[in-house]
């Protein structure tokens, strides 16, 4: 059954081992929630799913139940009262080696077989996932649907892709005939198998619960591994229903389903800490903050580690030809939902003397201004805004919001909004801060969030400096530059490849600097402190298998 | 310059390319020392270029030298007398770093180029790094060659051959276009770019200078890393020698040398740590003992490490068709380079109630003393013996052979040998112990050198279980089986592919255990404690650079 999904998806996999290698644009699961791609009756069915899930028991059949936890609740305000069962993991963990075993022995094809069909059948649920996303991060429904679903399975199978190309490019045999001068030859006939690492673990953010955790979770499984995840106590939910549908898969494959697992947990207990230092353990994706991060880095050196971590995304305001369009995009950039990603720009440097346009200088005041009016007006039509804004996550970042307002003069001043169908929601607009380059302390590090700083540089090569030695001090994941000037943007780019962040140029249509397209834009490198590993590259998959080989005399 | 190298060997690089993806048998370098592969003169001019190096300064002209080191002896009895400098750290590395940045910005075809002109050069050598091999790791001639020189040659190559798969799969440019409905699509040009990490340190051993230092030489190298070498206090020559023709090559190329450096010190000074935590060594690469790589895999966290350490390498002996061939190969495999090979064959599992042959049942004892006649035959004539033991390369393998006598009753007692070329040479014959499968503190850890043990099992599914267990707990990178019984073959292969050992089936001709061949054998499989790595795969290439993008609408 297995190599019959292997089958079934074959061009799927070819067409996404193509795009990897081509980068152009590709795309396998419709990104728009319309009843033209999902069918009708897709939205309701999906909401109503969505909600039969509210105040009941989320079962998984998993051995080794002890007692529940789950206390969701949605950011706009529902109370999402779903209990999902705790795991003793001496019970569980017996069982998931067990499962592991005939996985282990089943190779390639089936393992990428069942990770195209979970994708497959993922895609179908993508408005219940839609609105599980919505409900545990605050991403509007818009892009809760876009990245919570179509991308985030895109993003796994470029990840499937990557590991899908990596093991199909070991032989399985191979005929070796060494000449011995006027001798017969030596002959040997040899045998390679790929091998999964063992059991990998997944932790899952509270932001992007699929979108990150699903690369990790996708390449873990299709090199073999058995995968355990461990979703953040926010965001359960659309990760429950993952693993809920590639057990399904599992089992109609003729596996155990306890090959992938769901370890849910209380707020602020030991279990993930626990988990990354068990000695079976021999991979972990991990999305979250630095200071988990590293701590996985620095203790979990048994498994082979991929992190993502926080950072401080920066813009170069050089010069521009179209200063409009550049402030919507900034602006959009900014209050995308509420600053509450990985890739939203905080930082943006612009010259103290002020910075050419097509409409003539204009003063640091005045660009900072523009921006500010920039989010006002795009934020105006309350509406409008909170499918632009989401509402915020946590308490934590309410509080980042107050704190920050000391930090410097305030640009644009943060405001709660009242969403239209979500009275409860804690909706909140970007703040905008003008300080000083030597404010380092203020801005040299992230303020996760809708919280940004415009900050005043004498030149545009100290901005270069600046953002170069913050990304390689303390992390970024994006950059982007406004110039009109070649050499500038030449500079931009050759500082941004050495500081190892994704740049962007002039952007000022309808792409976002936070925004990254699988199967062409790698999200991260690897190589500053906002991550260890690239979503998804080669390096990704590598790391989760092993070759062994066996040779015979023939 | 660096672009002509390039593509004067592209047929080379082509070939190495083709024959990892194949694994069959591909040679690029003649392994023999032979006048008509090497020239009628190589021999005696490649003799008399190791013997000008004697009482001298090795002088490769780095910068920040302060005084000299060096105080290799061969193990054949000749005090070399060859000073190196010693570097301060403080003067080299400014240095490092400025070479490294016009290094970084050449490009893959550049980087590649030079380590493609480097082997060749280096292959025109042979002769002399053999000769620098056999006088400081104690390897016979014939070994320290093909080992020493066009072996190490094909390892390095087939890194390099990965590192350009690898980096030739991300294309340069790639254009997406995004179709917007009824819209204009969004149209992009995205351009990637490949990033060396930064600064590799390779570390040596001193059993195989060149042959387990060279993959991650040339594959930091041919990823646009500077590479700092550091060789093991016993055999820096070997290295000398290569770093000195790798500098001679970055210079016809337009590079500053100090791209790649050697840095020679004192034996137990602790340069090696030291280089080790440095924040800017960023790819570490290492061959030695498990409680060095332990603590470079467990300290040196801003680094990608590469290690090789110790394992205990076995033989399951089921029973055989060729048993006169059988015992011919152990005891080849023994006795080559008195087992100082991290592949060589340390335990021996025969069962308790003995095996069966095409000459009928023989018991346990037979079978020991079969093996233990067969060394001493293969060793009877001085004349050949020495040729295949070599000599002892230090005092710690001599007296791990005398500790190692308490611990079992003798089948075959180790014995000096004079050398009728070297009087001075340490030539030590193996002893082989017999020991009960009970007395796991005996063989259950690293005896190094030529100190092997036959174990009496119970039975073969005892001899698997605890060959796999052994080599999952204290590491392995060979196992070898003979067995007449597929079903046998099949588990051994199963027990193997788990515990990430390379396994041989049946060797009684011309390939021993302890061989590995470029591009079809994989070295090590990064999957048990012999090793975190493996020499060389996708993966062994893939931690030295990063990828960055940039991306602007058209």
């Amino acid at each position: 059954m297995a190599s019959q999904f292997f089958d079934r998806h074959s061009d799927l996999l070819n067409q996404a081992t193509t795009a990897i290698r081509q980068r152009g644009y590709w795309s396998a699961f419709p990104e728009m929630p319309s009843p033209k791609a999902y069918g009708e009756t897709a939205n309701t069915d999906g909401k109503l799913a969505f909600e039969a899930h509210h105040n009941k028991s989320f079962d998984l059949d998993q051995p080794g139940n002890t007692g529940q936890t789950g206390k969701e609740v949605s950011p706009f305000g529902i109370d999402l009262a779903i209990r999902y069962s705790q795991s003793d993991l001496n019970v569980l963990f017996p069982a998931i080696h067990e499962a592991a075993q005939a996985w282990r022995n089943a190779g390639p094809e089936a393992w990428v077989g069942v990770a195209l069909e979970s994708l497959v059948r993922l895609n179908k649920r993508s408005f219940e996932i839609a609105y599980s996303v919505m409900h545990t991060t605050g991403q509007a429904f818009m892009m809760a649907f876009q990245a919570g679903a179509p991308h985030a399975q895109e993003r796994a199978l470029e990840a499937v892709a990557y590991a899908w190309a990596e093991m199909s490019a070991v032989p399985r045999t191979a005929y070796w005939e060494k000449p011995q001068g006027k001798n017969e030859p030596l002959k040997m006939e040899k045998r390679y198998r790929v091998m999964p690492r063992g059991i990998a673990l997944v932790i899952g953010c509270s932001t992007f619960p699929t979108w990150n955790s699903y690369p990790g979770l996708f390449a873990g499984l299709a090199t073999g591994n058995a995968v355990v995840v461990k979703p953040h106590p926010g965001a359960i939910l659309p990760l429950a229903i993952t693993v809920q549908v590639i057990r399904e898969v599992l089992q109609d494959a003729g596996f155990d389903p306890n090959v992938v697992t769901l370890i849910a947990h209380n707020a602020d207990d030991d279990t993930a800490q626990a988990l990354c230092l068990r000695p079976d353990i021999k991979v972990i994706d991990f999305t979250g903050s630095s200071k988990n991060g590293d701590w996985i880095e620095n203790n979990a050196l048994q498994a082979k580690v991929y992190t993502e971590k926080a950072g401080v995304n920066q813009i170069i305001v050089d010069s521009t030809d179209d200063f409009k369009g550049m402030v919507r995009n900034i602006a959009f950039s900014l209050a995308l939902y509420s600053g509450q990603m990985c890739t939203a720009p905080q930082n943006i440097y612009i010259l103290q003397a002020g910075i050419d346009t097509a409409e003539g200088h204009l003063s640091f005041d005045e660009v900072a201004s523009a921006i500010g009016h920039g989010i006002e007006k795009l934020l105006s039509d309350t509406d409008r805004a909170v499918e632009v804004l989401g509402a915020i996550q946590n308490d934590a970042t309410l509080n980042r919001i107050e704190q920050a307002r000391g930090l410097g003069s305030v640009v644009v001043e943060s405001k709660a909004l009242t969403h239209p169908l979500f009275p409860d929601a804690t909706v909140q607009t970007p703040i905008l801060l003008k300080v000083d380059a030597n404010e380092e302390d203020k801005f040299a590090r992230e303020h996760f969030g809708p919280i940004s700083f415009v900050v005043a540089t004498k030149d545009t090569a100290h901005s270069i400096e600046l953002s170069k030695r913050i990304a390689m001090e303390h992390g970024a994941m994006t950059i982007s530059v406004y110039s009109t000037d070649s050499k500038v943007l030449r500079q931009v780019e050759d500082a941004a490849a050495e500081a190892g962040i994704s740049l962007s140029c002039n952007l000022t249509g309808g792409v976002f600097v936070n925004q990254s397209a699988a199967y062409s834009d790698f999200h991260g490198t690897g190589a500053n402190p906002a991550a260890n590993t690239t979503l998804s590259d080669t390096s990704f998959v590598t790391g989760r298998f092993y070759v062994t080989q066996s040779r015979v005399h023939i």
